[in-house]
């Protein structure tokens, strides 16, 4: 397999999570999309949305994290990370949609490049956005943790889930940009445990081959 | 079951077709986000994140409507949303959720309102905002059809799918918000299509309890 990633994109960051822990070894290519490269014709060519990650198994291209992630645990099902019990399947879902559609496309790059670019909006106003919708984000998350999500130590009992998968590269996302996580006590456990496991640092931005400080 | 959601959310109008393709009833309580009766204590005590739909089943309260729609999907299997087929399965859930990840969260009644309260925006700029990420999310669905999706009538073939669960309230919502969708031929065939569906009728937010004009 080959994945098109960009080392801070937090939906690459998804994919090379999963790849990780189910041990599937994929081709890195990196695409620059503060320069422009997922606009280019020839990435164009493999992902319609014209957005990171791709993933080409053979010939066949995938683009959007989620269905990606969904693709590799039908193919590659240990472990698995969606789980089959339908009570736990819809909580780790739940939880996951709430970071891939709540949280994560209200604050990406191509967002805050609109905010600054034709709103003309201030640095201040701009972090201000980004932090109400993170927290929005996270005091959810937080609930569903507490009601649903047992006692750890990931977000859905010993072993990881999508849930996890989604969680730990939005708060990496938040702490770049400076948000204070002090109340989200279990989403901050969460992600700590994770920050222990070999798939989880193999597929943190620094370990990327297109890394830049 | 019963059903929680506000006759304009598009959010709710999948899991309103999805309930509705198969046959299931369900109690419809209305909650109006214009008031913000989803942060009303009752209403957040099913929903951890203070947002339409909820699905009750029993006493599972589920949100996110792509952990609804996967959970129905599971549970009550006919007619089937998610392909079991890998290949196939892959495209609906990358045109899903291009749709789920990409259009709706940018676009929804809390962003605009934002954009309208502590950022000050004029109308004219929150319009352009809509358009903008209305266009980019269009293009790229009128992209994944003509690359894959065949020759309908639904998005891939000849029954809907999830894909098709997310794509007619998506353009209902850029029609009410008086987008200009000239530009997406596959994309406006399958919302013609689906017009004429019984599932797809009874699910318009026309037809709901809470429907105001």
């Amino acid at each position: 397999m080959q994945l098109y990633s960009f080392f801070n994109s937090s939906t690459s960051y998804r994919v090379r999570i999963a790849l990780a822990l189910k041990g599937l070894p994929a081709a890195y290519h990196g695409v620059n999309i503060r320069t422009g490269e997922h606009r280019a014709a020839d990435y164009a060519g493999l992902n319609a949305a014209r957005v990171v990650p791709t993933l080409m198994d053979g010939d066949f291209a995938l683009g959007q994290s989620m269905a990606i992630l969904d693709y590799l645990d039908q193919r590659h099902p240990e472990p698995r990370l969606i789980p089959l019990e339908p009570g736990l399947r819809a909580r780790v879902l739940e939880l996951a949609n709430v970071i891939a559609c709540d949280m994560h496309p209200v604050n990406n790059l191509r967002i805050l490049k609109y905010l600054q670019g034709p709103l003309a909006l201030s640095a201040a106003q701009k972090d201000a956005w980004y932090a109400h919708w993170a927290a929005e984000g996270f005091e959810a998350v937080e609930r569903l943790l507490a009601r649903h999500g047992g006692e750890g130590p990931w977000c859905f009992g010993d072993a990881p889930t999508l849930a996890d998968v989604c969680l730990v590269p939005q708060v990496a996302n938040a702490l770049r940009a400076g948000c204070d996580l002090a109340p989200y006590q279990r989403v901050r456990a969460v992600h700590a445990h994770a920050q222990q496991h070999p798939a989880f640092i193999a597929a943190r931005p620094q370990a990327q081959p297109d890394y830049q400080p």
